[in-house]
């Protein structure tokens, strides 16, 4: 019974891995069209995006079914809900993915040069970073990597506040520069939705791992 | 056994119940702040959210005990990880309400008159009602009323559309209008997010009533 579990156990793992995988290859998709103006790319994140939700629905099932047979308890219960509550995270972290594609696919359209804003290609490998380290920190379960993703969140914010600014004055500035600085604040705050994702991650890892809820500390 | 897990179940039920009835006041709160311009409503926004986020904890904690407990299976577990589910989102709504209270008091702060949009009202009735309807769904399991929900999200992303070009069409004539027209984008964006929230409830409340899983049917 036990080996049962622990190999059904290991299998969901491995199914949230992939999906998380396939996040990342989306958001590196993205993060390259954006970067090289290259809407050909944009195709790859969609077909990404759908890999992730049929996964999504793969791990519920697999959760629910696990749940089922074998009435797992205490940790090993708390293991099978987080997996259930990063599934939700992840499906969600493929459509900001897909935003952001989308965002990309007008400002190609419009003919639109997309600014190369230094603090863009700073949040993008800011957030991406987040993503693989919250996904390495649930295999681990390693707390002190969740923690530093918590802090990393803040400077993610920072950067995002910054964007805006500067979007601002640059509306400011010329009038014709208004539709596609609206897409460039868009694109942040997708980014920084993607860092939100990655920051529960995190909190469900510390919760795993020592039982702290961590949720509510920062926000309150 | 039975009659044990009855009580527990509709224990939940009721925490979630209060939870969606707290988020639904804070939204109440924060529409009243924002259309009678009243700065000293928003205080109260962020005492209910507070609340929100110390139910979350308790509507988790209590639906793992149930599992681990009583061991439910098929369509009483399915029932528990709904309520896990929607808690995710009802808490997330919290957020969202506060993101527009946020806005609403840089706007007051700024001294810029909000500016009375008749989509923003309008939209913010649509969330409401949208909102209120998918608590009604899962408290009756009401299948038609949830597809109802997922066909007016439709609406709402249409009528957040309508506003960003009227921002935008204002922020051309007039560059003062760039900061306060940006935050009535973030308005808009975040009553948006409110209605995917509840569109999740309404999906969930159909994969528990029938089974089908209709969360990838619309987007792919």
């Amino acid at each position: 019974m036990i080996r049962h579990f622990e190999i059904d156990l290991q299998g969901i793992k491995a199914l949230v891995l992939a999906m998380g995988g396939t996040v990342e290859k989306a958001l590196a998709e993205v993060c390259q069209a954006l970067f090289t103006r290259d809407p050909h790319r944009l195709a790859e994140v969609h077909l990404q995006e759908q890999k992730v939700n049929d996964l999504q629905i793969q791990v519920d099932n697999l959760c629910v079914q696990l749940i089922a047979k074998q009435a797992p308890v205490a940790k090993d219960l708390r293991l099978v809900i987080a997996a259930i509550k990063i599934n939700t995270d992840l499906e969600r972290m493929g459509d900001q993915v897909v935003n952001i594609a989308h965002c990309a696919a007008d400002l190609f359209l419009q003919g639109q040069a997309i600014k190369m804003l230094p603090d863009l290609l700073k949040i993008s490998e800011r957030v991406r970073s987040m993503v693989r380290d919250s996904l390495d920190a649930f295999v681990r379960r390693d707390v002190s990597l969740s923690q530093e993703i918590l802090k990393r969140d803040d400077e993610v914010d920072q950067l995002k506040d910054k964007i805006i600014q500067e979007m601002v004055s640059s509306m400011r500035l010329n009038t014709e520069e208004i539709e596609p600085s609206l897409g460039m604040i868009t694109i942040a705050r997708n980014f920084e939705r993607l860092a939100d994702h990655a920051t529960n991650i995190a909190e469900e890892v510390i919760f795993l791992a020592t039982g702290d809820d961590v949720r509510h500390a920062k926000n309150d």
